[in-house]
């Protein structure tokens, strides 16, 4: 990364990350997408994974919905249940959630290995997920970038950059 | 992602997700850690930048420290002065916080875009980062991966899996 530049150090209000974790950067709510990531809907089958406390689970997956990253779906009438989905948004959270693993992975587990991986369908490996460059498909790294302002960057007194 | 098989929904204590996020599933912490990838390093920059009360900076910092993600290294002497640095755990975290930032600019951002992009060394170009897989190259996302065991699995009932 480049130098602490004064100019980018103040956008902070209305940044990203910011916003990103107001929404899941809390326990509960990141591990019940996690589960719908491995397919789970229903609300009994979250609540037996995770063992959760069911008023802590009513109350993060109500969070989710008016959040936008579930939906409730019915899936049988008389008497009426729903399941949770996966919107678009919650989707595309998948990347950092699978980063946030592998980083647990890497520096928190025990010489055992990592409690889980991923098989990458297209060439049938286990996966070793990394941050790539669109442009180019090199790695993406802390100290191969560079901040710069983008399009709705805001400065620390409110105008426009 | 595969059906949501018994045998994968039942590891959960272990996962590597809840323990990464028993560290940095905090907003400060998490944004005091972006800071820190910006190049920040002095306390009065991080209460400055990101207008943290000095308490809660002060608490954080010490956890951030505490967990291994930050170190103490001092500076000046006489008076003692300190800075933060990442450590290897902490530079690791990158991956993780720039898919959270990317997620934020698809769903959160306004009209205006990102408010800020990163530009990688190694073409030129502004990054679109994805996650990849190191084997092919390809993309990884939520429709094209399997959860299997790993080799630190364990069961729900605490016996290896």
């Amino acid at each position: 990364m480049e130098d602490p530049g004064q100019d980018l150090s103040h956008r902070f209000e209305a940044d990203s990350v910011s916003r990103a974790l107001a929404l899941v950067g809390e326990k509960w709510s990141l591990l019940i997408l996690r589960e719908a990531f491995f397919g789970v809907r229903r609300y009994g089958q979250f609540a037996r994974n995770l063992g959760i406390p069911r008023p802590t689970l009513s109350g993060r997956l109500r969070t989710l919905v008016d959040a936008g990253l579930l939906k409730r779906v019915p899936y049988a009438t008389d008497p009426e249940r729903h399941e949770y989905r996966l919107t678009r948004a919650g989707i595309d959270l998948f990347p950092s959630i699978v980063s946030l693993m592998r980083w647990g992975d890497e520096h928190l587990s025990g010489a055992d290995g990592p409690p889980i991986v991923l098989r990458h369908d297209d060439c049938g490996e286990v996966a070793d997920p990394f941050l790539a460059c669109r442009a180019c498909g090199g790695e993406i790294d802390a100290h191969n970038v560079a901040p710069e302002r983008g399009a709705g960057f805001i400065r620390a007194d409110g105008r426009a950059g």
